[in-house]
């Protein structure tokens, strides 16, 4: 924590804040400047709330300086964390595919999709059962009877499963029969639904909410770990902007700032990150190539007929074409580090 | 929902179109243009899902006309809905004063801002027990401990009880103890809680998340409605931008906006709405000179000591002189209303 | 400027960041945390660019603290200004009414809405001869011919000229036939332009940019007064963000940030800021109950025959209904001030 | 246009919505629905203002079906243009790469960087000489000194020059020394200057302004086209939105939208589009994965020593990895497009 004091603050006004930064057990360092002195504080274990200090006489701003979280910190876990989901892993070497249909309608639509995804080498398959719709009047999904299908798709296809619960029932039922608990960007900041998702053994994909800082995201994840469940692989799915010609604006720069911050992976949602069947695979290939941990792909055997965002999700042929070109450009990536490392 | 095609389209894609219309059940219009055809679609209740025509071959665009929500609108009741709260009412021609502590520090604290709320005038009573906090390691609420200490607050002051609740735990909490069950902005698309306190029978204060569009937050209103709670409150408490001057930004646009498409009452927070104690008494004052229902105001006996968002806690002194101001601002917009009819 | 240490940084990184601070003749002082190093800079009169250290091996962050401007701050100046615009002012006690035509259609249509805002008692007078359109095939304005239209209003009404200039033409044709010169949204970081409008002699109306942050705002009025013209007011007229209910989202807390930094006024605009008729005078209010020193409001005698903008012009019936409304706020608000200041 | 009637809109609502119509000299066509009427406009060439409409009794919504621009779109040219730049293309098969220093500082610095860049296979150098600055005391450039340089630079080095104009003297220096006028995000919506250089024979780069929506930009492109200038070459560099990690964000879906909608190239600049170092050579790989004709890229032999944006410059040796790795992007790109097409 900074202080920043006013040009015209009185010695007395400094040494209010002196006082105060002492009364919170932490020590002050006085630094007068040309126009303004300022207030170095040390000593604090974790973030200082400026609430203490910006409403003091004579003070101008109160900064802070250090990070307000430990468990994400590469400062606390320097190599990168490899999350084992079922079978497979997510944030090793391996580029990770998460594919499927957004929700699952029927018996008959589940199977057809996981053929697809099963023969096109995936590890990971996804699937709402429970879906958080903007309109109560939407197709809310078929609920646990969903999970059990999932379920029966792990058993047929060997696939490992990751799909979204919305509240303690769900994370309850996804714990039991699937692979991966998704939380979705609604819920990025329901702070309940975080601790109980911390205190099971299953792996959380957490998605970046619509309005999410990076901080934000972050400590979302420190929630969960603080639980005791470390296992958290982040997820960028697009974030809301003016900008309209895509259903949100996907964020890329947010991959290597993470990769920077933290030990944790994080994957990319070109789906619902742009909205738009033709920008999937041009925004997938760039996800790769910015260097995330895997991909979470909409694809349904006949989009326009889906049940829930059917304008965004691909077609068999168009996802196995996917495939293709990202592993095309995960290996340029790969080898690039080798080379670079060299 | 209009359908516009390319201008290159084929008749038969247009018969295409055609089809898929007639086989949701609604009837298809043709409106051959100067450079490309229009296909409008009637005869549907509810809203159509673009996806079901956007992938289809020839399609340029496929735009919404018909508004999603049923339970919010004018059109299903004209005249404005006066919710009762406790013994008191919001959404009528007296302007409703929510105030109160962010968090309830111990019973001390919390009846000595009690005292000071009620000499006011005010008629509601707010203080924080379960605390949605970004970080796991923030002050987190004292819980249903908290939530008792504000019945004795209404006991002894005759104050009526809003407070916030963040899963069903605490909505029973509330629901016991309460006049009026808070869902936070993090919490505006947790559809589960959203469905929890529609089962309730106490009116619900729904804040506005923070990258809300107006239908997503009329939305989330109709979700409450439509499992039978009608006595929904909405609350603008700022959005997120680009602007970093105040800690959010208030769009008070959205009070004519909603006044002007639903029956529902709404109020202003401009505590967390700009996050500075110099900004909540201006931004209180535009906010009742637009229209807003009322307002709901943190008050700390001591803000540099608070716990919690002690930066935009006004003091005493400060609340019993916004109350001033907001009241004179009050008379002359209603003045200016009868005026205005006659 | 604060530049906090990693956790790893050694004695030899913190040595070569002080070296760096030296040469650029500034101060550093060491400050050991608990578990990184500070230092903190002196002796600098303005912002020092983070680039110079933010790349240096062992450094985390660099942090400004030092605002980057002079001539707008109230430490300069510390009473407010009252700006000349024409026979009237802008800033002082009076509300200062700015109103007309969006674009200037013709002589008929602009005398007929003179004539009605000269006898709602403004003093100021607005109307677009050089239009910034957004489309190349949309009405571009009258150009120097309706600029001295604007001209023969003052002769005939005793109105104050207030009109865009888009380029240098534009600003000598301006500051010939007009009384104040304004700069759109879309030039406010037009540095080149803004360097000629400082070189002028007449008051500058600068309208904050969609997505223009205030330290953006004040620096343009900042390169405007660094040219020798100290006749700068400020107007937010909508910020660019995700909401959809109104063409732009007034930032309304701009105002009492904008009071408390600096001694410019600052109007608002609430016909752009909303881009609706119904909401101009409910924002008009806000604005005035919030402190601005001004309105500037489109008037249209016949609001759905405007060749540009027509949907937000007030009727010339609404406009007097607004005035009279704005009146008793402003009435309020200063009545306030007297009683809070006694 | 479809214009869609409230509810409870009379029959001369609608006949007065079909007089303006036809007063305008369009058609339209009634579309009677279960619960309200939509009426459909036709026999229009460019846009219709929705201000026509809008406060027409029993006008619920006026909604814009037509787009509003014609140069820059397939419809007019399906084929994609490729823009000569000096002796390079941009819009080809071959990724353009610019590459130099944000700011020219001396001849010595700008030789050293060219010498590089040279080496490097890159047919495109940079250097700015007129420097939009937010602060009027920062570094303003070397002005037509800086840009006389850069023709030394072509001479000795057989590079081509793009460089930024902030007003139409620079436009006329560029134009007479450079290969391709940049227009920077803060003039993209300056009417006259777009004017100004729609009359030059010089390509332009165009950069996408910081809250400019895709529509904008394109319009903005239709400015300088509607002069008779069709070089015109479009660049993402970020916009601006509340994430806070980097210095702005890249929105890399508008390339695959850009190239949907329009025959002109569009480029991305990972340097101002993120602001960091760190970040530069990921996001370049992901404009280059996700389809992008070009990079913009600043180098500076020595970064920490730059007088603008030092702390987004590449090192030499950075900068000739990065182009390795996005050759190999590219190719990977290519080749799977020639697969696809097969």
């Amino acid at each position: 924590m900074l202080i920043v004091m006013k040009p015209g603050a009185s010695a007395s006004d400094i040494e209010r804040v002196l006082e105060v930064i002492e009364t919170l057990g932490f020590r002050g360092h006085t630094l007068p400047g040309e126009n303004r002195t300022a207030i170095g504080v040390t000593g604090n274990q974790g973030s200082i709330d400026p609430a203490h200090f910006e409403n003091l006489s004579g003070v101008a701003d109160a900064i802070r300086v250090t990070k307000p979280y430990k468990l994400i910190s590469k400062d606390l876990r320097p190599e990168k964390s490899v999350i084992k989901v079922g079978t497979g892993t997510i944030g090793g070497d391996e580029l990770a595919i998460i594919a499927g249909p957004c929700a699952i309608e029927s018996r008959e639509q589940l199977f057809a999709t996981a053929e697809v995804i099963s023969k096109s080498g995936a590890k990971f398959f996804r699937g709402g059962a429970y879906k958080p719709r903007t309109s109560p009047y939407a197709f809310q999904g078929l609920g646990e009877d969903g999970v059990k299908m999932l379920a029966d798709v792990r058993e047929q296809y060997g696939l490992n499963i990751v799909t979204e619960a919305m509240d303690e029932r769900g994370v309850d039922a996804v714990e039991k029969y699937g692979d991966c608990i998704q939380i979705g960007a609604r819920n990025m900041q329901n702070f309940s639904l975080l601790k109980y998702v911390g205190k099971t053994r299953k792996p959380v994909l957490l998605k970046r909410g619509l309005s999410a800082t990076l901080d934000e995201l972050l400590l979302a994840a420190e929630y969960i770990m603080a639980e005791g469940n470390y296992d958290v692989i982040l997820c960028e799915r697009g974030i809301r902007t003016f900008a309209s010609h895509a259903r949100n604006t996907m964020d890329l720069s947010v991959i290597p700032a993470v990769h920077r911050m933290t030990h944790l992976p994080i994957i990319v949602d070109p789906s619902h990150g742009t909205g738009h069947n033709y920008m999937v695979t041009p925004l997938a290939r760039a996800g790769v190539a910015v260097g995330a941990d895997g991909l979470i792909i909409e694809v349904h055997p006949n989009p326009e007929e889906a049940l829930c965002d059917g304008a965004q999700a691909l077609t068999p042929g168009q996802y196995s074409e996917l495939v293709r070109q990202v592993t095309v450009i995960r290996e340029a990536v790969a080898e690039e580090k080798t080379i670079a490392a060299a």
